[in-house]
Order: structure tokens, then sequence, then C-alpha cells
């Protein structure tokens, strides 16, 4: 992963504060025998504001940074991560229909970048990510994006069932797409508030995620080639949604 | 560009010899100041053959192979050119209808792989790309395309203005997107034999390509932000071709 040098804060302080102001944070390298108040802190704050620790020996901080980094090294977001809950209510002030991308698994940044292109353009109000195993939404995904990274709501949450439980408390309904579903994509119905999870090309939808949704669907292949790269397929769903929503 | 050395042709005598027999060859260099007999044949096979020629100095043969070399390098291509009216006629002894995908000025060779991909999800029959400016078909590629572009019928042109005169000919209707078009994507009809030519993200479709097209088109962009990625689009319209055609 990329990370330049300008996005990093070093220090026990200096990270504690960061967290404190609530400054967005992609991750924390925590040198793994660190200890101490200041540390466990730094551990608390990061558990409850979802940013993930990494713990690394202390040549890896070293490498990093010629700052005096006492065992701790955060990493600073260019993206402002927003609240599930809080850009659910604001699509519903606005008098918009809830259209959210789910990413369970998906670790190429382009791919990232080019998903949160589409996303804007075919309307959709927010990106859903986990904290963990997903690719960095750092200066490359930023750049495939064409800044779209920058103007679309990116909600992190440390759960995605979690965030799927808030999306069904608030009427949204949760698509996922599955090749051996009867279903088919345009028969779903996306003039209700819909979010749609995507999966990683070779593993797919995680399957406890899977078995929360409401509704599978597959996206009807005449080829016998089985296997669209994961933004084009973002693009087929997405397109979809919009061709229903849009007017006549 | 990426060229694995295994794909080399060297030598006067070996390539003309690999003209003759017809080997698929991506394209030539040739020494700059080199001439004589063998190397006009070499270029007359070449412009025959649709192979794209291209002068370079002495330094850049020999940074690419060891083998005396006389001034002409050849690289061998992975992929088998089709005839676009041979295609056209395989399509029509089968009963199919026809859906191709013609590439203008997309040089990213990841996008040619997914697009790739997506043609062949999707059941077009055959890309169709100029002998110059697109991205190589190389190694590159056809990872890209997990495969896809060895599925898939590929035709390389000399001049996408005369195939398109082809695709008329054949009764082929030609679509092209233009963000101003009045009509919208999934108004075209794509129940008759169709082809569409996806510009370049930059510069869109050549405008004297735009002009011999039977229909300009719109994807309806639901967001303020007007750039798709243009395998992403690819995969919007040959989605929307495929839902057209698919028994309910």
């Amino acid at each position: 992963m990329f990370q330049s040098k300008k996005n990093i804060i070093a220090g026990r302080n200096p990270v504690t504060e960061a967290l404190k102001q609530q400054q967005m944070i992609d991750k924390i390298l925590l040198f793994k025998n660190a200890s101490g108040d200041v540390i466990k802190e730094i551990r608390e704050l990061a558990k409850s504001l979802n940013v993930p620790v990494q713990y690394v020996p202390n040549e890896k901080l070293n490498s990093l940074t010629n700052i005096n980094h006492q065992g701790v090294i955060a990493f600073k977001s260019g993206i402002i991560y927003q609240d599930l809950q809080q850009v659910v209510d604001w699509v519903n002030e606005k008098g918009a229909t809830a259209l959210f991308v789910i990413l369970d698994g998906i670790t190429d940044v382009r791919n990232i970048g080019a998903i949160a292109r589409t996303a804007v353009c075919c309307g959709a109000q927010a990106i859903i990510i986990p904290d963990k195993g997903v690719g960095a939404l750092n200066e490359d995904a930023v750049k495939s994006s064409a800044g779209a990274l920058e103007q679309i709501n990116i909600c992190r949450v440390n759960s995605l069932m979690k965030a799927v439980d808030t999306l069904h408390l608030n009427g949204i309904k949760v698509f996922a797409s599955e090749m051996t579903a009867k279903k088919r994509l345009s028969q779903l119905d996306f003039k209700e508030p819909a979010a749609v999870i995507m999966g990683s090309e070779d593993k797919g939808v995680f399957p406890a995620l899977m078995k929360i949704c409401d509704e599978q669907f597959n996206i009807p292949m005449a080829g016998d080639f089985e296997s669209l790269n994961v933004s084009v397929a973002t693009g087929m769903i997405l397109y979809e949604a919009m061709r229903q929503r849009m007017p006549d």
C-alpha cells in the first residue's frame, strides 16, 4: 500500500490527539512490544473509532519516518468517513431514495476507484466498507476514482453484518448477486430504497452476509464465460437501478 | 508496453518468413536507416497484413534481443486476428444476431482486458480494433481479460471507417455514445444486429467516425459526475443489449 510521508502522524501524544480530535485515520501501526497507559488509550480510542491497529516490529516504524515515533505511527486518510445512520438520515431528509453499494472483500484499489466513479454517476449516495479486508482508500484509489471517492459518502464500519442490520432497521432492502439465483437483476425492484453487496471476484459475498440479504439475483449471461470484472458488474447493477428510477 | 522475449522474431529472413506464413504479428520494429530489397518486401508484406511498422534507432533493437537482428524485429501475437467479413458471415451462418464492440483509441490494456471479459459474458461475437492507436493485446491484456481475449473474435482493421462501411453493407447498425445525444441507451434497438463504438475517456469517438454512425445515444446519469470508466460504460451498454435480447 502506498502512503506518502506527508500523511504520517508519529509519536504517542500526536496520535492520541489526532484520535481525540476525530481526525480521519486510515490505520495505526503500533510497535508490537509497546505498552503503557498512553498505548492502552490509543488502542481504546482506535477501537471506538473503527480504526484498524496493526502490530509491527520497530524496524518497520523506523523505515517510515525519521521522527521519534515512540512506537506509534498513524496514517491520515484523505477520505472523510461518515456514519451510516447519519447518511441514511440525510438521504431521507432530502427526500431521495437510498442507493448504497457495500464492498465485501474488494482489495484492488483500481476496482474500488472505478466503482466509486460509477456510484457517483448513477446517483448512489454511499459506499459502505468494512474496516478490514478491503483495499485502502489511498491516493491510488482516489486517482482511479477520478475524484469520485471524495464526492461520495464513505461509511467505514467494523461489521458488515451490523451495517446490514442498520439498513434493515431503516427499511432499506439489501441485494446480493449469486450466480445460481433464479431472480434476474432486471426483476429486482430498485424503485424502493436498496443496497447492493459486491463480493470479490474469487470468493463472492461472505456466506453469513449472503444469508441475511433480502434478495439474491443473477446477472444473466448470454455467453458461457462466467466472470465479469467486479467494477463492470457493479456498473451493470447500478445502471439497472438508474434505468428503473429515471422518469421516461 | 510489455513484450516477453519468447515472443520476438529477429532477423530479415525469419521476419519475412513469418509474414509470408501469415503468422500473427503484433508489430514490427525496423532500424530507421535500414534499406534494401528484403526490407522493402517486409514493409510491403506488413502493409498488406495490417501489421504496424515502427522505425527505431539501432540501440532500441539491441536492447530487445541478443540475436543478430539485422535491423528487424517482429513481435508475435498471442491473439489470432480474424477477418471482419468472415466473422460477419460466421455469425449469420449460425443464425445469431451480431453484437460487436469497436474500440477507438482505448490504450489502457487493463480496460481492454475487462472489455473483452464483458463482451464474452454478454454474448458479443467480436471486438474490432484499429491497427494503430489501441493498446497492445499483449500478455497484460490477456491476463486482465482472464482469457476472454483468446475466446472472442478479434478483428484488426487498418481503418475503422472502412470497418463501419463493411458493417453497414452487412446490415449491422452502428451506435456511438455521445453525452449530448437525446436518445437514451435503453431506447436503442438491440434486437437488430448492432455494433457499438467505444471512444477513449478523454477524447471520445473520433468525429468522422461519429458522423457515419447510425445512432448516437447517451448513458443517462443520475449524478452530476460525468465520467464513467470506459470498461464500466461498455458493461452498461452490453448489459442493455443482453437485457433486450434475452427471452423473459
